[in-house]
């Protein structure tokens, strides 16, 4: 693909407080390489989603160095460097570890915009003693993203038991039934809890977007 | 429908334990009939499911007042009295009020066969507070059967709190992606919970057998 | 149904500030009798949603002269006067005119809660200049609830011109591959504008809990 | 992932009698050292499912010399040793050869904690004589697993034949509409006899939990 | 609709050797008159399908005498009079007497043009035992259809016991996961019997006319 | 609703060339006659679609007759009035008789504009005669529009024999797997011949729109 | 997998005329090894499907070498020799030359058991002269297989030519929409032709063994 | 595959205006060399889709050499050389860059036709200032090919500012309820602006066809 076939939206950040996003999977290294130059050109910064080690590995060593990486959620910041140094304003809670790259995926959106967030991970439904451990620390915040996959039977439990906005981002854990994150989805949005809002699957940028939306007017 | 066409499988009872039973929605009042007639002249009882007030009503007087009927479940039994005389040994628990015709057809169908249930309603995990101040009773039995729709968390936080043997039964209650149950189904089935079972959606009756099966066996 | 099968969530209120809401649609005019009785005794009130009319003028006088019932929305009010004597602080915008049920619920919900909405009808992407004739007005505020059947195109748009939190009802308004609003649903969870949130098909009354749970922390 | 991403529910056991099971399909070798260190630092076991020999061979020394593995059901024990001593309970029978890693998930499940199991594989119904020949022994059985693909007719017809609870297991075996389990999945759920129970998709694991449960209570 | 707008396939006949056969369901009245019309004024027969008592009481007397109606089948000969004077040289056989509608649609398809039927009606598997009680009779013909509803095993096991060929119909009989047939149209095709052929749900028609193909060229 | 929540697309005609269309199913007798009133006041035209003749009947007497209605089609012409004097140049071709009320839509739509359609009736492919018959007829047209319910083979079948654009429009004709017309849609999308192009399910209207924009071209 | 664990059908010849046949998709060498052993020890003949050519070539030698392989329809003839030497009384037709691996598996079925095909391919409607050309030729079979993918139109024209019996066999052929087979096949359900019968997805083999089934009663 | 199982449509230009094309996804390189031969020896010309660059290295070099390749939208043209020297007629505009494949085969498929396309890239709704700064340029062609994947806006606001014909090619592109290009599919199917016109999923080949189809009748 050549430089006249991408078009970024550079002035995104002026109409929505938000860098343009590249989300990477499927994308060819010489198309990445192309993007980065015309960020690195007009001095933007970017947030990279879905990079996996792979391509991170084959850019050129300018682009390379020039990406803070970080592989669990598979994201790179590029130009602009992440500071979260406020106190967290948002909590990022997961149902199981296998939710964990969905939810980091989240927490790296907000440090990239500086934003900190309250990291609880595993407390899943099936061992509800594990959630009312941790639910005083979060009723707290007053906005709490969940990653569950599965049934996602947490997002109900928490809209329940939280005053706050909760935003479910279903994930593609499970097999069987579960598998793609279908159920998951279509079980957050069935929530019996009143006001749980859903984002589309594995979908943790849109969460913390969704969450820095808000967060600002507050 | 001529008398031929029907064929009774009276023999179910020896073989499995369980009478015959007729799932009366769609068919004929003329079907019906056909149908007792052919119980009566064996002396055989039945268990009606999904027969409205409008087919009872409507069936010949002598069949009519053969019937112990209960509008809520859409039940009638004909020929055999229901004496649940013994302790319940089996819990019915329902997430909200528009589960309660599922659970009652659950219910009766082990009243039918002379088993006592305890019924818990409205525990929902929305209002999570509601189930945990029943927990310790529900506890004790070693079979329970929950009815939930929509996003059918209970089933997931009740195979998490509950040693025994839990029975989900994913109703049709809700709108949107929870339409037809077919979302309380899945999410029931992708539960993080071990060793939660399912039946069909707004399967009452066959919850009941699944538990009938098993109390035997104690 | 008799009283005992019925046990509202009272504590919701001091637990998430939000009063109970009856889903009445399949709901028995005895069981919603039933339902309004408790709540009477308890000096409690209750949003009711999808209520008919024919519900309504179903009810014993004494409940249904004690309603604030509004049609197109099919809510009403039992016992709380809503009194949205504030500046509005949300928006509530759709595509269409028969998108109108569902943003007037969420438009009614807010005022039980005695939130104003900005109500802007009938802006579909297929008339563009709709639209951007009343953007500048809506971007001015910090939460936008946007209804849309069909293709839901206008979430997408919206989530790009406003930069306020942007929850998305899909309404199950179209034909065809639109019927019963999945396309809607699925359309608005894929939309390329970053952190649209998305609710049940129809849910007017999930989006302005959602809208209430953020407006509190404002 | 780091190891404070994980947290293991250690108190299941005394909770429900079961240890926690860890999903290892799709985590990394270093989530897997990282689960089996914290168990090993508590001195709990674990039962490992879908683990292939490619990542036990990954494993640490230690660790992988500390697991009992089988390659079929593709799952590993580790700390506890499966002593399945008593005559066996629970009946584990296949349709066809393809279902096998399926039971035989559930027989090494059960075996964990100590149950042996009966197993019968190769009792599809397109050779109905191969059921009927063993059907006497089966009956002899409470519980039954039935792990069948394609158009899973073994369990309605297992249903039919044996008083006990017969626990359904559709496997994704077959292609086409076969293909992934969907519509073994909903054949089960849909059967002709009453009482029949169902899992997801390949979950041996859960039908073996599920009869657990209940062989406890015998 | 006006007369132009419809243009019979008289010439069917002698290309498959059918006749065309009128689809009624959702049909005018007016719709159907003008039908029975040209085939009136050509001297032709029409196979009428799906026809409801209400629809034949409904028409011009001249039509509704010289229509030979069966309720059960909803099917009416117009013109021809079918005598099915030969020995019956196909089995039509169902699970359960709701899938007897299907049946006998096929049933009188077959009578339409000169073919006798051999009914077994109630052999559902669930009651494995009536289906061996008759299983010698039903091998003796080369064509067998099979009307079955629910999980529709009956297709499968009939497939693995009789030699001849086996045409399933699957049915809509059933609920949740069964409503409208699709489970019983996957599982009919996913038979693990080697040759089951299946046709559209509740298609007793197209069931017959597949036999007709083969039978003429026994 | 009142008339401030319909805002209708006046300018449509100015910038595509069409007048707005109103899909009427669905809507009250009061809606309607609101919009009729706003079309009046501006003196505009409205094409109406999906509207009953009880619709229409229970409209005010002055609206009620400034309708040209068409009940087949279920359309009405308000103020303006179709004058197709034009030769046909466009074909508007139907696979069976139940494809006509979907079929007319797209012919009154055309007629709004002043076109004519040269319509052709019948000839789906199960009687290929009847399209050869007629075919030298159809390829003189550029543009044909064909409906067909069920397996939609006649787009397939029309693309491979016409050089003209072919734009099928899928109709929910049918039962079982045809009811909806999910298949149809499917399979004229999954056409073997080239270019054929595809509009929603029922959508006349919307495939003569498609007509309308090319022919102006021409 | 140890040989205890698979029990061949080897009465499956007395009882329905056909051989086991060995799906080989998914299965292990070991796996197949075993398989082989027992059908050698037996003298008994097996019908290979899906075997690929990387797994014959993992064979020990003395199986690979007593198998008769095909590429095209990765089949074996394992023992029996198939020698088609009658003249063919089924023909076999294909859509696309992307169909043959389909088609082919049906022919070499039909090979195994000594029966000929007429083998015709690439008469797909969108080119339909191609198919016109040789209808006379494949109208004098008594019965027609029709291998089909994408839109699957080819069956409903080849069964409104054709008065023998047509076999569907939709095919996975095509993208988007028609990926995976599932357009093809309800498409070739919804078929507007009557009598036309199908099987499950890719299932050359089952076309064929139902075209056994019914050519040994001619 | 040998060389009598392939009859290519070699008449389809005169028919219809159109060489065979070839899919090439999924065919051996031996049924490429094969399909060439027979194109080389009638002189005949053909437009490859869906062919990797794997593909292309692995053919003969003299069919190697033959090829006109482009990689991004993996197209080759045999024989034919393309040559659009005429102004552009098309616009072909895309949503994102990830869209450009399918748009690109569209323009080659026109190019290989001798027509230039006007193409526009990442113009997608979610930056709407990009589409409006361009929208004047497309307004000015009569036909304007739209790709679009996730939520598919595009062809929707596309349809609702530009007169000519818009058609809509839903792509593949996203992850979660966007996988596999359905819920594009689906909103462009269910657009709101009136004459929208689909094709297949990822069907830029065909997008070009309907164009080309269109514009040799202007």
């Amino acid at each position: 693909m050549s430089a006249q076939d991408i078009r970024l939206d550079f002035e995104r950040q002026s109409r929505l407080g938000f860098d343009e996003a590249i989300f990477c999977s499927g994308k060819t290294v010489g198309h990445l390489a192309t993007i980065l130059d015309q960020a690195r050109d007009r001095g933007a910064s970017l947030l990279l989603t879905r990079i996996s080690v792979e391509q991170v590995g084959a850019l050129p060593d300018a682009h390379r160095s020039a990406i803070d990486y970080e592989p669990v959620s598979r994201t790179g910041f590029f130009g602009r460097v992440g500071r979260p140094d406020k106190a967290a304003r948002i909590a990022v809670v997961t149902a199981g570890t296998s939710d964990v790259p969905t939810s980091r995926e989240a927490v790296r959106t907000l440090h990239y915009y500086g934003e900190s967030a309250f990291e609880v991970t595993d407390v899943g439904v099936a061992g509800l003693w594990r959630l009312l451990d941790r639910i005083e620390e979060i009723k707290k915040f007053s906005i709490v993203i969940v990653a569950a996959g599965m049934d996602a039977a947490l997002p109900s439990v928490m809209g329940g038991l939280v005053p706050g906005l909760v935003i479910a981002v279903p994930t593609s854990v499970g097999y069987g039934v579960a598998q793609g994150g279908e159920t998951a989805l279509r079980a957050a949005l069935a929530s019996c809890a009143p006001g749980v809002v859903v984002v589309n699957i594995d979908n943790g940028y849109g969460a913390a977007c969704a969450a820095l939306r808000m967060v600002r007017a507050l």
